[in-house]
């Protein structure tokens, strides 16, 4: 058996980062992966400008009462300011020239004759937003390899990109072996259960971003497996199939892969899980997860989703932080050769986070990753009281 | 000033839920709010069966040297359990009636006869995962008002469901007004800066499923205002602009709300931002965010966001729970009479989680957004000092 560290770097170790760029419209890059560095072009903001609603004076003349001498609303282009006066401006107005501080309306008093006075002391440079304070010209404001959040799309907007880099999107082609499988919707004679693999890959691969190819079920006889095969690694970045890669399993993914391309076969110090086959056919990268729903979650969430996201080009660095919070709960039997994942929850009961486990950790029992919102993680043979300190990892 | 929490429970407490509902395939409903709790019409497993590859047998045979009587792989029925006799089975193999445990393959030594001997001790019930121990008939698996999640979608397909009960994409209109805004890729002359606020708030907007009707810039007029609130609100159920809600602003958001519906604006004890309006015209809401884009931001995600989850049909149970962290920084000045929402980032130190600030906290910096991955939450006058624990909730 390999440790689920092995495994994770040996994957990423060999994430290709999909060679392709293209250009998308802003507001299409949400969750899209930056292709090259962004470096402003200008300063935000460009101007000095105004924090306030309120008045540009000179400090210095603001002791006493001054005519207003203009108006510069956002988005005008204003005059000097005249000697001796103040300026109605607001916020984001650009500072005219000569004023060297802005007076909040709420402390100013216009007089009957038009001036203006103000009741608070005036300090130079107070109330202005100075140029290129936000973002200064040159400066890298996104990286490359950067997954693109709403917040990052407002400062490519906020620099006057109209689109960005980004990598392609990933093809990911996947189906599903197992003569024992139906569709949801259809009729499930005894001895059938239905394809539960299929509605959680495919979700979790689209929220990763990756354009999916979905297969389906493929029927399980070695021409069709290696049909699919070469079907999928010809249109797809990479192909994933759920089953068929434990030992002794009645189906064909394995013979078909090696007979398509090539195969290494993995036992895994994991649990729920064990088996993953990884590989190649033609220019594709092979995943094989495992057939059992809740093993196979498990193994895509702590192996091969970081996987997928350095192969799209996104920086992953190791592990994600996991939080550190007490047990509610005691784990007793721990397995003494695998690293297990147990599904817990992060509850609060008296004021104090904690974790509770899904009573049933069994790797039937799918509804366990439904309910939870976190992986804890144990070594080999750790076993658990309650008030341990457990580093869990969001789902 | 009202405080932050009047006002999110002030909006909360007006949140409509979408009245439509509609069935979305399964793999369509990612994402979605979930609008009937949904009941398990089947056991799942269905059947008693092998969590293992290996041999059913009589727990009190298992001492013996057992022929191998059938052979049943995953998908098929088997027929009950000849007398003194092993059947070879596979991992999600149905039991064969009379069968009461499962020897797994590794500890099974095939005999030159074709027969089979146990090298371990064999209990009654091993190694099977009994019918319903996943999911029992009648049990509520998935509960209304719940976002899908990729698992949840996986537990749905386990119960044989080809589609799900989900509300309607809630409708949101958006415009933004402004005369000093400009779009990215448009020349931006001096006093114009680029409308930030679109490209952070639709993709904010997709992210939580709603359907975005983007109506862009609106020209800073009193009758376009209005007509566009009146075909935004003829639309949507919801109208959002930035910009135009703070006393004394240059453009015509206020009055033209007033002029279509009714109004409410509000001073909220929050830094960044300040003002928010929230009205009604016609049968829609309406939000009015401040146009600063930080305080837009923060006031999104602080008081607006989860509105629109209960609008849309989420259960929203008060504020998410925030993780405690402590401060790698000190905040020395703070706001007296406003709760500051710091951007902060969540490092790991020396092998300890910490807070760090983004250095510049002013209100027109953008890219602290874009760094952050959590807002502090301090209360007025409270300052920090480094080593203090405080409350952090995701961006």
């Amino acid at each position: 058996m390999q440790t689920v560290d092995q495994t994770r770097d040996w994957l990423l170790s060999r994430a290709r980062v999909v060679a392709d760029i293209e250009q998308v419209p802003l507001l299409d890059a949400a969750g899209r992966v930056l292709a090259r560095e962004l470096v402003s072009p200008l300063n935000v903001p460009p101007h000095d400008n105004s924090a306030m609603d309120g008045y540009a004076v000179r400090a210095a003349d603001a002791a006493n009462v001054l005519p207003v001498s203009q108006r510069i609303p956002a988005g005008t282009l204003p005059q000097a300011l005249a000697a001796a006066s103040a300026a109605r401006i607001f916020t984001g107005a650009v500072i005219p020239p000569q004023a060297d501080a802005v007076v909040m309306q709420e402390q100013a008093e216009l007089q009957a004759d038009g001036g203006v006075r103000f009741t608070a002391p005036v300090t130079a440079g107070q109330n202005i937003r100075r140029r290129g304070e936000d973002i200064a010209v040159g400066q890298v404001v996104l990286a490359c390899g950067q997954r693109l959040r709403d917040a990052d799309l407002g400062v490519a907007a906020a620099i006057g990109q109209p689109q960005l880099a980004v990598y392609r999107r990933l093809k990911v082609a996947v189906f599903f072996t197992g003569d024992e499988l139906v569709e949801p919707g259809e009729a499930a004679p005894a001895g059938k259960i239905y394809n539960s693999n299929r509605y959680w890959l495919v979700p979790a691969l689209r929220q990763l971003g990756c354009e999916v190819i979905d297969l389906g079920i493929i029927a399980d006889r070695l021409d069709a497996t290696r049909a699919a095969l070469r079907d999928a690694a010809a249109r797809a970045d990479v192909v994933m199939t759920c089953g068929g890669v434990s030992v002794g399993e009645e189906d064909h993914v394995k013979a078909a892969v090696e007979a398509e391309g090539e195969l290494q076969l993995w036992k895994i110090a994991i649990k729920p899980g064990k088996p993953l086959a990884s590989g190649r056919i033609g220019d594709a990268d092979f995943i094989g997860l495992p057939g059992n729903p809740v093993s196979g979650y498990v193994t895509f969430v702590v192996l091969v989703r970081d996987f997928l996201r350095a192969r799209m080009g996104e920086t992953v660095q190791g592990w994600p932080q996991p939080r550190l919070l007490p047990a509610a709960f005691d784990w007793l039997k721990p397995d003494q050769k695998r690293e297990e994942f147990l599904r817990v929850r992060i509850v609060e009961q008296d004021g104090v986070q904690q974790l509770q486990r899904f009573a049933n950790q069994g790797s039937g029992v799918l509804t366990s990753c439904a309910w939870a919102d976190g992986l804890v993680r144990l070594q080999p043979g750790q076993s658990v009281q309650p008030g341990d300190l457990l580093p869990v990892y969001p789902l």
